[in-house]
């Protein structure tokens, strides 16, 4: 069977994820997550961008917000925070559920990897959901202020602080997990979804074994492009291309890209810079990439794949 | 200042405690809580019957039910439920959320009565709460369909197995918590609160320690009736007294505690069995002791005080 492998992020590479799982069925699909962005609130262990795929998949996502359950409630945190525990990143009560059954799993000593093949299973998600790495890879931006981790730089404080460099924290010892360098091997394509190179797909060619899976391929390797127009759909990309010196356009992606990609699929809207990205040696193929509506995905993710 | 120590166990227990609170100021009491129906959902500890207090005390408590949070939502549950988690105890969000904060002090180290004390302050309750000890007290009821720790037997199986027998795992080599003796040696009173004296008072008193100090007050104990006109308000207390081969009144009850106690409170509708309390050596004080609504236990807890 054709079978589809995804770098992705969280809300934009979930999108992507979900576009393919329509087009070409969830058992095609198996998506490689960031856990860059993981960390500890209310003594639960959170993987925002996969949990976010998840969602998305499960329908659950709060696809207005672009994160956490639809339908949530607060009443955990609420009193949580009444009792002087930190609440700058939310978690609603949903959530939290989901939270503390992972919390199960992993204090029965189960990998991280391990608690979604458990919590995908019991949501009736079909894709096959692989975190980068069992291990701690943590991103670190390097501001003005500090080091600061992704999630206190994004949500505590609102990516306020122009990023000077970024660095993942414990990457040099992780290994990736069960599964991921064998789905980067044995995909037909393997896509970098439309996220943000730099928090989102940085991360996960940071495992050692993951870049070197993907440079192996030699084709096949496709980057769907996070930018519409010149612009992120959501999120301080255009920001951060800028302030890491790079061109702030699809056509610096694909300059960050070159060497592990052999095509770049962009938005009709950036046709005009295709030639740019052709110049660098790489393959353009030019259709919709914008997915915020669930109802289009699958029509999004057919015209890719036929495209390729 | 007057001070009078409680023991105490869950929902009657909470009443006294407030009721005393109401009439003497909550600076003036303490209450020592049975932890013997301590356990964990969903990977937190749960300790029902100080919580019950602590809600109680804090304005929470679902005062219809008389267990959980007002106001609660059950968004955690049912995802943690569809996730496969047991869901038999329910804990709703909010009590979720001060579970999570408990259990944030108790992977610090701080021990259980630490929490308590914690978590009392952040809710502006004025009371001191102390567990009967920090060290795990479980108590466990023989039955017919063999032991059962105490909320599968009460809540799970919802105390439908005859109880043959009752004993308190762990507490022989448990210590008192730190304030739970000199709590006893110091106040002017020592009550049992109207709980049930066998699941609720029984697991206090099987801490090595609290007995002894009891006795050693030698006056000034005074057990409230959990009976009322030969029923419980709430719980199987009637039906332990038979299976457990008690004389189901008020005076089963006085004979259980007789050399402990020399004072025993009992409702105007049970005022025909004062002589056969009096009987046994105990000075009997007839005065309400039905206290469900919050509106009177200001009344009760003034006139208990009043008449002794």
């Amino acid at each position: 069977m054709t079978s589809y492998t995804v770098l992705c992020g969280g809300l934009g590479g979930s999108r992507f994820v979900d576009a393919l799982a329509r087009a070409a069925g969830p058992g095609a699909v198996t998506a490689v997550g960031n856990v860059g962005d993981d960390l500890e609130v209310l003594g639960l262990h959170v993987s925002p961008d996969l949990d976010t795929v998840l969602y998305t998949l499960a329908g659950l996502l709060d696809e207005e917000r672009g994160w956490g359950v639809r339908d949530e409630t607060y009443g955990a945190l609420r009193m949580a925070e009444a009792l002087g525990a930190e609440t700058w990143f939310t978690l609603g009560d949903r959530d939290i559920g989901l939270q503390l059954a992972r919390a199960r799993l992993l204090r029965d000593g189960r990998p991280l990897g391990e608690t979604f093949v458990a919590l995908a299973g019991a949501l009736g998600v079909g894709v096959r959901l692989l975190p980068a790495s069992d291990d701690p890879v943590r991103t670190v931006l390097e501001t003005d202020v500090g080091e600061l981790d992704f999630q206190t730089w994004f949500v505590r404080r609102r990516h306020s602080d122009t990023v000077r460099g970024v660095s993942y924290r414990g990457a040099e010892s992780s290994r990736p997990g069960p599964g991921v360098v064998e789905a980067i091997e044995r995909a037909e394509v393997v896509f970098l979804a439309p996220s943000n190179p730099f928090v989102s797909i940085g991360p996960i060619l940071a495992v050692p074994g993951i870049r070197e899976a993907l440079v192996a391929r030699g084709a096949g390797v496709v980057a769907v492009s996070p930018l519409v127009g010149g612009r992120a759909l959501r999120g301080p990309l255009v920001a951060m291309l800028k302030s890491l010196g790079h061109e702030p356009t699809v056509v610096g992606v694909a300059r960050f890209y070159q060497g592990l990609v052999d095509t770049v699929v962009l938005d009709p809207a950036d046709e005009p810079l295709a030639p740019e990205i052709e110049a660098l040696g790489l393959r353009t193929i030019v259709t919709p990439v914008v997915m915020v509506s669930p109802d289009v995905r699958g029509e999004v993710g057919r015209a890719v794949l036929e495209s390729l």
